[in-house]
């Protein structure tokens, strides 16, 4: 019964933290060899909780790097829908660490938050919907049928996972995809994100000399593989904030006017983005869209990296022999990472001088992705949002990416829905990355609501 | 006696090596803190040297932060010139480190070179004159007075310079300035240089939030310094590879019939800049002048160093709060440094936009020289290498910058003649540092000869 369900979720809020905390103690950084022992522990730990969930076939199914941990619970019958629960356990590194005010892997509550790396995205998350499902475990048992898949590789891009979607998906097979790696407006402000953004991710390393040079006895004679990045890097963008690659808007599916007028409701103040960010004015997006709009609704390129020659204290007279920049583009609907890579090829070859070398490599890609307003799984997100908040959820685009969204579109052939409870201003892949703790509770709740109210889509 | 003296340099050729091996031995990188206790003993192996040698009032004297030695001898009589002989010994950094065949502080002799840090730049050619006067010792006394000036800044710049010279004027008072910081065109080239560029040593800082941001929740909206940084890097050149700061070219010496046509015997083809860099091919400076001037007799604007954001293995979606660039102009006579930062910050108040803020450092600077060509000095240096190579040496430009050269002038009101037997193809500042160790003797010698000779010059 849902109400035996939210009580006991409301009895067990303490142990739900104690859970939390227990989890994000594992410091599961994906991009690091040296944490791959951490993703295996992280793993066991959810493994081991699914299988006191009453899930079957538990298991934690290798990758090419990070395994995959599934479960599921089919007994619901045959005319309840099944649902595929995505997650990741994988988080963010926590450098630059000398900006942390708590360690970022011992989970400590300030206030009404928990800080800790992986805390919002995406522990927080996951655990709150473990613990609903323990609280229908509870109370009656799970009204529809559900699939678990959380994935150890998002931070990095989800390499591995269009190979496993591939090779497991009779396993995966289910009615649509319940993905939990989303976020609301505001603690008051519930909402469904129906766009996300995708991303393509390179590393461009423009090679000059084979050795670092004086630069009193060679500049000026031989290029500097650094002044060559900075020419290249800022000849991505025009003076309006426009990207210049060839053919880089041509997909660019433009805001409709009811998108327009449903954004503007929930449209962040400039106010907003200064005094979350701390930046001294806004600005480098194109000229011609509101912040909001440019952070959602619009593709941008951002440098992610730089690195080159001395970057010691002090000074060092070197022509560095190589000069490397990360940088990556948010893409929107119906914008094609590999058409992206194509164009910048092309811009690459046609302004890299024959004075250096260079290499691209692509570290990440997926694609952008919009989710219908009208699904019988969007509607039944709206009311369970409506049940906890007291309030109806207003739609919105989400500036991040989540490549499963795609892949589970195209392999699958099934729609997302986006059910999470982050916040803005939650410092995801930032130092004090923290978890508003009334919104984990209310997310707790949301998911006993959902699935209950999934229970008569089928 | 001269022929003594030689004979003694070449007997002892082999504990010649031994000691610039010792010396090379002690990491005396300036710029880094921990090594600060071994420029000290750096330092105090020199002023034993000294005292070993005769010298008086032998002192480390202190500075804000790495003390000069200093020692003298004055007993060759009021009718000989007082030579003050300046070196440094301090060097750079190794770093890149993995790019060294042989450990850095480890001296290794392959072939005719001895591979080191410091070997050529400049410990190499400051014990080549301390062997000298210890060959005009055994063999009858020197015949100039003398007082030797090692700085251990010169490598960050010099910044405590300026003031020691002010502070310690008349114990430096001397007939000229002999700085034993130069290099000759090739082994068989003997060569002195006429003219040195200046430095201005810059690092920027550019901040844009105040933390580390997800770039797929902010990018668009918010400014990304590293953008910014590459934007304002790449503004600094127009594309004819000419420097776009505001009067930037306003007191560069045009370069003369007279010096193009001598600097045509001796200007590199571009073979040999290739065949000495490894770049793949030519360019980055003013394309209406050829390589070989661009290093010499032009200004330049390199960056020295590049670090935002992630740069570790793999990919971090971060818009980072800061940026920064190291970058240096090596300027020709009669730049100034101090137009040159303000023209650098007239250009930089008007590009950086103001949804940034910055902060410029100024590194180093030092004004660029030009020695006369037909002053006693240079005609006895003439003289002194014509004797050891059997042919007339040649006059040329220096790419890099001595600051010592311009203070000297400025503080002490004397010239200074460079004297000096580093090669183009040392590896300067880079992985693999060498002295040939044949031009080390004759080096030696050379100054054996220079300092019979300068007796003559009063």
């Amino acid at each position: 019964m849902i109400e035996q369900a939210i009580a006991y979720a409301r009895q067990n809020a303490p142990a739900f933290l104690e859970d939390l905390k227990a989890v994000v103690r594992i410091p599961s950084i994906s991009t690091l060899p040296e944490n791959r022992a951490d993703m295996q522990r992280t793993a066991e730990w959810l493994a081991d909780h699914l299988r006191r969930l009453g899930f079957n076939r538990v298991s934690i199914l290798p990758t090419a790097k990070h395994p995959v941990v599934f479960g599921e619970w089919l007994k619901a019958g045959k005319d309840k829908p099944t649902l595929l629960y995505y997650g990741h356990y994988d988080v963010q590194p926590p450098d630059p660490i000398q900006l942390w005010k708590t360690a970022p892997f011992e989970p400590t509550v300030v206030g009404e938050n928990l800080f800790a790396r992986g805390a919002s995205d995406m522990k927080g998350q996951l655990v709150a919907f473990l613990k609903a499902l323990e609280s229908l475990a509870h109370s009656g048992g799970y009204p529809v049928n559900l699939k678990v898949m959380l994935e150890g590789e998002e931070e990095i891009g989800s390499p591995s996972l269009r190979g496993f979607l591939e090779q497991h998906k009779d396993l995966l097979a289910c009615t649509y995809c319940l993905n939990g790696d989303g976020g609301i407006q505001a603690p008051d402000v519930p909402s469904i994100t129906y766009t996300l953004r995708g991303l393509s991710y390179f590393e461009l390393r423009v090679h000059g000399p084979a050795g670092d040079l004086h630069s009193g006895e060679f500049g000026g004679a031989v290029e500097n593989p650094a002044n060559v990045l900075c020419r290249v890097i800022a000849g991505m963008h025009d003076a309006a904030g426009r990207v210049t690659l060839p053919g880089f808007y041509d997909q660019v599916r433009p805001i409709s006017k009811q998108e327009r007028a449903d954004a503007r409701k929930v449209s962040r103040s400039d106010d907003w983005w200064l005094g979350h960010t701390g930046a001294p004015a806004l600005g480098g997006g194109e000229a011609a869209y509101a912040p909001t709009e440019r952070a959602t609704a619009r593709p941008t390129l951002d440098v992610n990296g730089l690195l080159s020659g001395f970057t010691g204290e002090g000074s060092k007279t070197v022509l560095p022999a190589m000069a490397m920049a990360k940088f990556s583009m948010r893409l929107v609907p119906d914008q094609d990472p590999a058409l992206v890579l194509r164009s910048l090829g092309r811009y690459l070859e046609k302004h890299l001088p024959r004075s250096v070398t260079w290499e691209l490599l692509e570290h990440a890609s997926s694609r952008p992705a919009i989710v219908e307003r009208d699904s019988a799984a969007a509607r039944t997100a709206m009311r369970a949002l409506e049940l906890v908040w007291g309030k109806k959820p207003i739609f919105t685009r989400q500036g991040g990416s989540i490549p499963v969204v795609g892949l589970v579109q195209e392999i699958l052939g099934v729609d997302s829905i986006l059910l999470g409870f982050g916040l803005p201003d939650d410092n995801l892949h930032a130092p004090n990355e923290k978890m508003h703790l009334p919104n984990f509770r209310r997310g707790v709740e949301a998911f006993i609501h959902y699935l209950y109210l999934a229970a008569g889509d089928a």
